[in-house]
């Protein structure tokens, strides 16, 4: 295993009070200690923090005033000596420190080579190298939880556990094979392999139920609110925005022109699309209309569709449910505090089965049922995840379902009468398949090709 | 002076590896303990770092998974208790941790009120927290090391040493106005007067001479690139580009759609204006052309204004000259591998004093006289800011301006034989006047202005 020893800023680029220059491998003392002349790191205690001036060997030039952490092998994060440096937080700064640092020898690190070393020392596995990135990258409260679910390892003592009940099992059929005492060996051996098969495929596939919902919780459901102009689209933004804290944006001094904005509806964390859109085009009168509005809802899993009660349903209207049908809808008829004109059984007639909630929003009413609806259209009843193990990861989804077909394709030759040692090869399928999600048995190309999608510094 | 309990985000707004949350004040070891069970912070040596979950006190859910630095009053940047959070970088993350400290008693931190606490505890004096921010900002290596340097007190050393001379003048004449036994003794103050007055008159101008390089170090020279259409303006901005090193945008991972760029030319930092529109307008048809390079050159100090030597001169170019004349410009005969149907008498009758520099930027020619041109049309000869204190802060600046006008008409006053207690009072206020800089005698609300520019954590 390589342990040359990497570098790199593993705080967000940008203006900020504090930024990190982190050193991880064997070098990592010998390094800092060249240009860190304060004091001998290698020589203090473990999880200490210096403070002191860091010189260019070369000039004798002090380049910044620091505080440094050390962290050594095994207790840290790469499992490796860890020299962590607190600069201040400016682009030349870092920079400074950085090239510094690569000037003495450490190679700068590759996006994800520190959680990638932590892998390959045995600190983690991979499910749980991959929930660190989904932290980072989590931009609900609900998907920041699950992906702590998962660093713990949830997941993997999941995983774990089918897999020791496969390897039983197989182990079971190779004893059975080798003593075949009795005479209804045979039909014994078959009838375990039907239930503890069937057993760990029940299993998968409560863990693929959990898809869906795990996918929403991680990225919030694409929620397009479309509409004729000077329906309300626009108020209904603000409204679901105002009312349901905005999880991601309350940071204070983060600025918010963002085009997607995250509201939390009863735990139901919509990513609403093309915000910025919505609320200009309803300013500068809306020139892009129902065009623009098409354009949104294709990367949308849920469409508002807004009407005006206060005018006769139309064929435009009509056209928006058209295009919308591919996706959930949630259909929401505005302005009930004016005059009603709409046409309800002709709305019917045309929306089907979806969900017609009425509301005045400019007197606030029906937003209640909206978020009831909502809620509704994803989840049965409230959403918890706390107590529950869900699956989000495309990579994991696609393996278990992989594992659910080779243990379905065992079962099948369980029930075609087929050879053992042919059923034997297909749970062994589905045990290495199960150990993919946790990094057994991987290719180092899927391995460098997973940890590349990691930021830098991590 | 208040103590209470404030937090903030330190580090950059943005997915990163790391994030860290700083809490500064009496509780903050108390508020750490209710949100890490893992040990008692406030029994461990200072100094340390500490691994562990945070923990909601109220639901007992885990909320991170972080490293605690531990950080005992007095030793540290502000001389409270510090706590400081090291959690996963992304957003959601660091705003759940921010909320729990906050929800626990912390109260958030204004602007740079970290940086304020170190300065009303004595750590640190205005000028030197003043650099900390010029740090943080700084845009050019030199910019980094000048600001590194009035942090470490170079300049309030400096300014201290300018004050202890004008307190011993006014004490000598003290004791002369006391002890008036000799008969010549206003002739012998008047002389010291003078001769003390004169050589902390001359510091003070010899500082402000460094004012206008130091502005430069501080921020680049404001420079635009202007001619007419096909001159080769984006070929001398690649040129310059590429040549020189980039000093802020070679982090990897950053990226580069900036407007202005800086590139470092013998050691002059230039700051280029309107980069994308130089890059933008030669790539799809100069549409704006002239008028644009006009607002460009609004802003700037250093004109680089390109004509084609293959064509002759042109009223456009010569009106190019007269709206540039405010500034300092460098001429640059462009395409001197073409045949050459400029008249070069007609150019000088324009440029006047003007530097002509000819170049081909196809074959790379004349870049060198060039550069010359450009760092002579700033400094004598090459620049070292290693060895010189600068002044850049505009408030340093102006408070030197004053202080020199105070003892200009306390000089003024000796000469005019007025009365030494009239004298004296120009003394102090010089004395005063320099005080500010470094933060004596300063109003309140002046470092509440002064802090309230620094960055969120600092």
């Amino acid at each position: 295993m390589e342990q040359d020893t990497i570098t790199a800023i593993s705080t967000p680029i940008g203006e900020g009070a504090i930024a990190i220059v982190r050193i991880s491998g064997e070098e990592s003392f010998a390094i800092a200690n060249r240009i860190f002349p304060t004091k001998d790191l290698a020589k203090v205690d473990s999880h200490t923090i210096h403070y002191g001036s860091l010189v260019d060997p070369k000039t004798d030039e002090k380049v910044e005033e620091v505080m440094v952490s050390v962290m050594k092998a095994p207790r840290t994060f790469t499992r490796e000596d860890i020299i962590e440096i607190n600069c201040h937080g400016g682009m030349v700064s870092v920079n400074r420190v950085l090239q510094l640092i690569l000037r003495e020898g450490a190679r700068l690190a590759e996006p994800g080579e520190f959680t990638k070393r932590a892998f390959l020392n045995g600190r983690i596995d991979l499910s749980q190298a991959e929930a660190v990135m989904d932290l980072i990258r989590s931009k609900t409260d609900k998907a920041m939880s699950q992906a702590l679910n998962q660093m713990d390892g949830r997941l993997s003592n999941l995983i774990r556990s089918l897999r020791q009940q496969l390897i039983e099992t197989v182990a079971h059929v190779e004893v059975n094979i080798d003593y075949p005492e009795y005479d209804d060996v045979e039909e014994m051996t078959h009838q375990m392999l039907v239930e503890r098969g069937t057993a760990v495929k029940e299993e998968i596939q409560r863990l693929l139920l959990t898809a869906k919902q795990g996918k929403i919780l991680r990225e919030g459901i694409a929620t397009a609110i479309i509409g004729k102009p000077n329906v309300g689209k626009s108020s209904l933004l603000n409204i679901l925005a105002q009312e349901n804290k905005a999880i991601v944006t309350d940071i204070p001094g983060t600025t918010r022109d963002v085009v997607e904005e995250y509201v939390n509806v009863r735990g139901v964390p919509l990513r609403l699309i093309d915000t910025a859109g919505i609320r200009e085009t309803e300013d500068i009168v809306e020139r892009i209309g129902v065009e623009r509005s098409r354009k949104a809802l294709q990367d949308a899993d849920l469409i508002l569709l807004v009407l005006n009660g206060n005018e006769p349903f139309t064929k435009e209207d009509a056209a928006l449910f058209e295009a919308a049908k591919e996706h959930d809808i949630i259909a929401v008829i505005n302005k009930t505090d004016l005059e009603q004109r709409i046409d309800l059984a002709e709305v019917r007639a045309v929306a089907g089965d979806v969900p017609i909630i009425s509301t005045s929003l400019v007197e606030e009413k029906g937003i209640d049922q909206l978020e009831t609806a909502i809620a509704e259209t994803f989840f049965e009843g409230e959403l918890d995840s706390g107590d529950l193990t869900y699956v989000s990861n495309v990579r994991h989804i696609q393996l278990l379902e992989q594992s659910e077909q080779a243990l379905d394709e065992a079962l099948q030759a369980v029930e075609d009468g087929m050879p053992l040692d042919l059923v034997q090869i297909d749970i062994t399928r589905t045990w290495e398949l199960l150990g993919e999600i946790i990094g057994d048995n991987v290719h180092e190309s899927l391995i460098d090709q997973l940890f590349s999608q990691f930021c830098l510094g991590k």
